[in-house]
């Protein structure tokens, strides 16, 4: 094999008929279908390098991926050559040589993601898998308050899911958290140097319940106090997340 | 059977998984899920009166049907459970009481179609069944102005389909055609009081093609005046048009 170059692939996908990222026995998951892509391109085996894990159901609008690849061709016409043999849901938006060393999980300095919620009495059959369905009245004001103070460096022991709470570091810096809506789609986006699992649905699951539970900053500050999963609200489902941005040090995606 | 009340039902539908509104032999239709949900409800036979066909995967953000039914029942609480039973794709958004004498397709003024194209390089895989995917640069500026020429009372034989050419009335009023681009998608939006077989579908195809066949308006009032079908665009698939609004007197949806 000759020298490989190092391609930092920027994917949007609809995760809906996927089983997440990551490789796994007897399911389908983007990154197999991403490999046998690069695979019947190069023609040779190569390590593909995703950004993070996500779950079932879970979209993208900017997922991350490198490769150390052998091809000679320019950046624009791998990109079109991938979109050529992807499926429809699974689009490749840019591709961009970069160093050898960039990996695109451990170079990340951080991730943003997005849920959606569709917030009305009906349903938009549009919206169905691409959002949560929640027809109560929602307060954005204390739903804001709320995310505040879930920003900064903290043990987010509480938020998140049990079987993956004996880390040897459970704590993120959270350097955004806002909540807004326009017509129906109420969208809490959040930016954090690293999420711990299912961290994104516990934390809105929490300020959802904070409409009806009367909840205010200190009843945050106390979940996020007492490290306590039981304390927090509702894993809200998949069909809402999205990865929305992935941020790299001098790389503009 | 007691007194029957005349409901007018909106729906909102995605119409990927439908071979359009009406009722046909091995294939499912809109018609057909929504008339079985009312059977369900109502235990009687009644007719469906929709307020036009649909082509298989058209949708629809205002689609009017009205029926004759006999339950004693008020219209949110009908509403609500018709939206149990039908299936995530199609959304009953509006129920009113309507004259006896009202039909969804009889009564009606005008209706607005929107054709939407994904208009970039790169598909974006939410935009997949939803738009037409076309990647060349359009001129927003010339494709309005072809379409102001099909504004007004015309004979529109060269943009219906051939097999619907031999009806007695050819004309109809466009009384609004324009086109307008956000962020990669363009949107065709057409008001009329009535539509030929495909007319939006070949309207907008024409009007892409004046894109790269430099058409200027003298082009589209030859097509028009030629009444010749081949004289016109393709016809643009269905999935990237919806029935948008549908207009009644004295009803506001």
């Amino acid at each position: 094999m000759q020298q490989c170059q190092n391609f930092l692939f920027v994917l949007k996908f609809l995760g809906t008929n996927y089983h997440g990222w990551q490789i796994q026995k007897n399911a389908l998951t983007v990154q197999e279908v991403f490999q046998n892509a690069i695979f019947k391109l190069i023609k040779h085996k190569t390590d593909i390098k995703g950004c993070s894990r996500t779950d079932s159901g879970v979209h993208a609008n900017c997922y991350c991926v490198n490769a150390k690849i052998d091809i000679k061709i320019n950046e624009t016409n791998l990109l079109l050559a991938l979109n050529n043999i992807l499926p429809y849901d699974i689009r490749v938006i840019k591709c961009i040589k970069v160093d050898e060393n960039f990996h695109a999980r451990y170079s990340c300095l951080y991730k943003e993601y997005v849920y959606k919620i569709y917030n009305n009495k009906i349903m938009d059959p549009f919206m169905f898998g691409r959002s949560l369905h929640f027809w109560y009245d929602l307060d954005l004001d204390l739903m804001n308050d709320l995310a505040s103070c879930l920003i900064g460096y903290h043990d987010f022991s509480a938020f998140c899911s049990l079987d993956n709470r004996n880390r040897s570091n459970m704590s993120r810096n959270v350097t955004d958290f806002n909540i807004t809506k326009i017509d129906n789609i109420v969208e809490f986006k959040v930016k954090s140097d690293g999420f711990l699992y299912n961290m994104v649905r516990i934390m809105v699951g929490t300020i959802l319940e904070g409409n009806y539970k009367k909840m205010n900053k200190k009843s945050i500050k106390y979940i996020l106090d007492s490290k306590d999963r039981s304390l927090a609200g509702k894993t809200v489902p998949a069909q809402g997340l999205y990865l929305n941005k992935v941020f790299y040090e001098g790389l503009i995606l």
